[in-house]
């Protein structure tokens, strides 16, 4: 076989199957996806499906703490976890461009499996698709993610009121500030390192230990912290407040944003849960969370506030000054996951 | 809003926000999409779902008798129907090229909207990501579904066995031709049109008819018959004779393929369904299949046979002679779907 992707490799003939057979499915063995069915068959306990689905462009494919593959999993995999549900099942769906070297494929393909046996999930479909050089930008991964219900979870915005503490579980803007980096070819890069991992054992943590006192759960993906507390303001019709001096930020992380010009509450993180738990229940939560190896730093960051006029998000600054948190408007970072 | 898609589109922020609040979310309207969670909430009445997915990269992205929203949908759907499912819900996934007109993308939301109501399936979660101009090829769509069992179905290779009757639902290499006509921009392409459509009705009236008489069902996308019936083949192995004289082909189609140098047996359908079916229903089977208005033109086109040595797909030609039907190898037509 060559050692570069060809357009044949997408065709749905032998060369596909010669793909298929020896570089994808052995890598992720198991039955269901071994009945190479048009469908995978899953079994479901529970008669509520909790369904996702996102794609990955991130630029470069390769960076300090992860890879295109790693993302891939973890990203579907804690959309299922965030929205209170245990992960059973995904797809993976490749878009290659044509000349990609199979060695840089089996190396995502690798970084696949190990990020699915880390979050126990099964890969159980997928497919394969070859574009012509130009067409694409060397990979593209879609997953779509099927869990289902976690036991005790029960969350929506609804459920969200004024009084309830925000708990994030780590560091901010690890991910974005490191892709970023990577890609200006910046001397601090070694420093920065892509948080890209499960957040299985924090959302259970918080969900096991306090019930329906977790209101909810969102990952702070792109569009940073500043994206997911508007959209919880928004959605939940409440104010919030957050405190500067709290927020957990590497040092290294607040350099590369401060040099860069960005906010790192606007950057991307691929590990992290922004929490919305009962006020009583907050300080419970907090030791839940920082009792696992995933949230071990985790922190109380703000309040949710009785609504005065439109929906807003206020951080408090080191000094007491107020600054409006707004929604990014978007352009901060392209391809960042 | 611009008229173009910018980066900031797919950044997570306001501007992500409003092409989905206004471009997309509207155009799907159902409280599951509405509710905007990480994971979509479905409700699966039994303990096994069924789940699939597909990446669409056609090229052009309209064509005569459909388009790339309308394929995402009908592919993904129609896996499903051949696995013996009823389509539940799909995810739509967007990765879209900076620069793309948004009056394009909207004509393929439409067209997607449209095919879901057609399949009815609710498109229940989604992502839209943008990527550079040069780094993908206008628009590339990603599709998951999730389904349940369709009574009385019983399909796997498994139950193939000698003597069961081979039905097609129609005319074959009609998307392939079609595609490949746009593109090379030929004189005939006006009398070629796409099957692009959903098989629910042919799969439906089949199992209803026959229930576990219908050993196993199959859309013969890339790589076309040529390639499901070597599948079939060798998963379940067995030998495979099939007539020329009964294909139904439709002239134009020939007329092209020959022109072009294809075998029809190799091109892509996007609206077919081959079945097998034990040789005491495929009479009934074929009659109800031919009730359909998408199995008007169903067809018994041959014989599953004792395998003697390796599995192998015969073609029984006008003259009576044999000629081997192999898989083919894949360089035939890429960015089919």
């Amino acid at each position: 076989m060559s050692k570069k992707i060809m357009l044949a490799h997408g065709g749905g003939g032998r060369l596909s199957a010669e793909l298929i057979d020896k570089h994808i499915v052995p890598r992720f063995a198991n039955p269901i996806l071994e009945a190479m069915g048009d469908s995978a068959k899953i079994q479901i306990e529970d008669k509520v499906a909790f369904f996702t689905t996102d794609s990955y462009v991130v630029k470069p494919l390769f960076f300090n703490g992860g890879d295109i593959g790693k993302l891939a999993v973890y990203g579907t995999v804690n959309d299922l976890l965030v929205a209170g549900a245990n992960p059973i099942a995904i797809s993976l769906s490749l878009i290659i461009e044509e000349g990609l070297e199979m060695d840089v494929l089996d190396k995502i393909l690798d970084s696949v499996a190990i990020a699915a046996k880390d979050a126990g999930v099964k890969i159980v479909c997928g497919d394969t698709k070859t574009v012509d050089a130009g067409s694409a930008d060397e990979i593209f991964i879609n997953t779509a993610g099927v869990g289902e219900k976690m036991a005790g979870a029960e969350l929506s915005f609804d459920r969200i009121c004024p009084g309830d503490k925000i708990i994030v579980s780590g560091s901010l803007g690890d991910h974005g500030m490191t892709i970023m980096s990577h890609r200006e070819g910046m001397k601090f890069e070694s420093d920065l390192k892509s948080d890209c991992a499960s957040v299985a054992s924090v959302c259970k943590a918080a969900v096991e230990t306090c019930g329906a006192d977790v209101k909810f759960m969102r990952d702070p993906t792109r569009g940073g912290a500043a994206t997911t507390l508007n959209e919880i303001s928004v959605s939940a019709s409440v104010d919030i407040e957050i405190e500067e001096a709290v927020l957990p930020i590497k040092d290294s992380v607040q350099a590369a944003a401060d040099m860069l010009g960005f906010d790192v509450l606007e950057i991307a993180n691929e590990g992290k849960v922004v929490i919305v738990v009962s006020a009583d229940k907050a300080a419970k939560c907090l030791e839940a969370c920082r009792a696992t190896q995933a949230g071990a730093e985790s922190a109380i960051i703000g309040t949710i506030c009785e609504k005065n006029d439109e929906p807003i998000v206020e951080l408090i600054t080191r000094i007491g000054g107020r600054r409006v948190v707004q929604m990014p408007y978007g352009r901060e970072l392209p391809r960042i996951c």
